[in-house]
């Protein structure tokens, strides 16, 4: 990495005949490649890309055509698959560093679905004082990751635990559970994942049925509406505004990250007419939540023009923009700490 | 994977020369490779291996030299880096398999070391009864893995959490916290991780001065050598010899997984004479376990010669052999499972 956050790549492949560096995503901040590599006499493939936007970016190389990552970085779970990535330091990202603060869990965890009828791996980030607080019971945010990815999305490549660890040290948020699963649920048991066309309303199902009630029992958590939020990014804004909307007997909190843009919105329809009465809403739902990057604004119409008419209509949404940064994590990093404090507050 | 174990493996690549099939070492269950894969008029390299051995495997492919990940499996860290892995069923493999006991959890946490000066990640196992039971304490296991792994291994490869839930649930291991650390320790800080001759000392620097300490002050641990026990595979076996037999004030339960063989076991010098006084290193040491798989029993010649000779001289060593398996994960799986229930009983 150069000081102007160029990046250098280099692959030694010495049989190979064309290498490109692939960004994952025409939305990368390492630019918008392919970019062809050239080869040296020693059979390594470089190349170096524009200044880079801060954050996390996902990439691998094209080897002759066959998608390899790079064989010196740990990989990430994200496009349906492990890439490589990389992370390019932020002159504001102080907040999603580890510091010398009390750090809460990242607690690995199983529970049986009946929805899927499998065993569930989840990620549970419990604050830092929960063992030391045994009676101490906390607000849960249910938070989920974008398509293609999964479950350890936010605890790897979104650092959710620094985030929140960082801001409930700087009582700038409350202690709260954080709960992530995995959002691309089969439409059916034994389906592929996150295939067929009831996805959404499978892994509803799955949130609803099988998830919170094992939250609650299995956690000290504060079982009701007005501790319980949900949120998400890309495919999950849209997960998180369905079930949220939908089940407003158990959610008072919703948040919508880069995603999950109601088009056409209208006040007696959208959502089956929950925005109908403003007011009754307003008080209902205390936070609603959209954001996007203000790179990613070509893509985020739909959302801001949604979050326009239902301010315009007396419904209070709030809107938030990730300056510089686009449909990645910087955006979603940026979004969580924006978002979490506002949650849980009377 | 075919019904007699042959497992078939298939690689989209069009435009590459030669592909081979690459197991992680020589003594790999799915055989002693590179397997040549063949080409079909579609692109796709295939090749069917002989009936693999059950349990964790390392493998990767070599197209065109270039050492390439399976793209439809996740990785696992070994070998220095991200490797594809396949899991081949045991028929007497239940014992690692999750089950509808009470789960433990398995928690990511950063501590600060003074030795490394650097955050470090730590995975630590809490028993399904830790956060119930708010005035438990419970005894504790440090269990290391081996040479190019991390501290992910025994939690993704090994599944540490379930042998030791499904051991609990069945009473046959007391609940305990296990602990995770990375052995990989640069011998100085900013050197690169595992380099230079002082690795294991300086690991035994940080689990000695920074690690116990951090977990007898983070978790609610039994915090006395009677409670306290270490292991580890390959390499880690060497260092949890190394720190056992050197810190028996703090360490009353030593477990050396396929490794730790002392050349020229001698009475009277071997690890600075501790062994002297074999009634008192029985009365002191409440466990000493060795083990390995049958099939690496050539590479175990130093370690089982080492136990011979200490229960030739009165020392009382455990020693362990696992069935059909090399130097791979099934072992070590096995290994925990035999070593676990032998701890922290009076």
């Amino acid at each position: 990495m150069h000081s102007d956050l160029r990046v250098t790549f280099r692959l030694q492949a010495p049989n190979a005949q064309k290498v490109q560096l692939v960004p994952g995503g025409n939305d990368n901040g390492l630019g918008s490649g392919p970019f062809e590599m050239t080869k040296d006499e020693k059979g390594f493939w470089t190349v170096t890309t524009p200044p880079a936007v801060p954050g996390f970016h996902y990439y691998w190389f094209s080897v002759d055509g066959l998608a390899v990552n790079d064989p010196n970085t740990y990989t990430f779970f994200g496009w349906n698959k492990e890439c490589s990535g990389i992370d390019i330091p932020d002159p504001q990202g102080d907040f999603y560093q580890v510091k010398d603060v009390p750090h809460g869990d990242l607690r690995s965890r199983w529970y049986y679905s009946k929805t899927t009828q499998s065993w569930r791996h989840i990620i549970v980030y419990t604050p830092p004082d929960y063992d030391a607080n045994p009676k101490g019971r906390y607000p849960v945010l249910y938070l989920q990751h974008g398509s293609g990815e999964s479950e350890r999305s936010w605890a790897e490549q979104g650092r959710v635990n620094f985030i929140l660890d960082n801001l409930i040290a700087a009582k700038k948020a409350r202690p709260m559970i954080v709960v992530l699963e995995n959002g691309m649920v089969a439409s059916k048991p034994g389906a592929a994942p996150g295939a067929g066309g009831r996805r959404n309303e499978a892994f509803a199902e799955v949130v609803i049925q099988d998830l919170i009630p094992y939250i609650d029992g299995a956690f000290r958590t504060l079982p009701d509406r007005m501790n319980r939020a949900i949120a998400g990014l890309s495919m999950g804004a849209g997960q998180a505004l369905q079930i949220g909307l939908s089940n407003l007997d158990k959610f008072a909190y919703i948040g919508a990250f880069s995603g999950g843009g109601i088009r056409n919105f209208d006040l007696n329809t959208s959502y089956n007419g929950v925005f109908r009465d403003p007011a009754a809403f307003n008080k209902r739902v205390r936070v609603l939540w959209f954001g996007a990057g203000s790179a990613e604004a070509a893509r985020m119409t739909a959302v801001k023009e949604s979050v326009e008419a239902m301010n315009k209509a007396g419904i209070k949404a709030v809107w938030f923009e990730s300056p510089g940064t686009s449909h990645e994590w910087q955006t979603w990093r940026r979004s969580l700490h924006d978002f979490a404090p506002r949650l849980f507050q009377r």
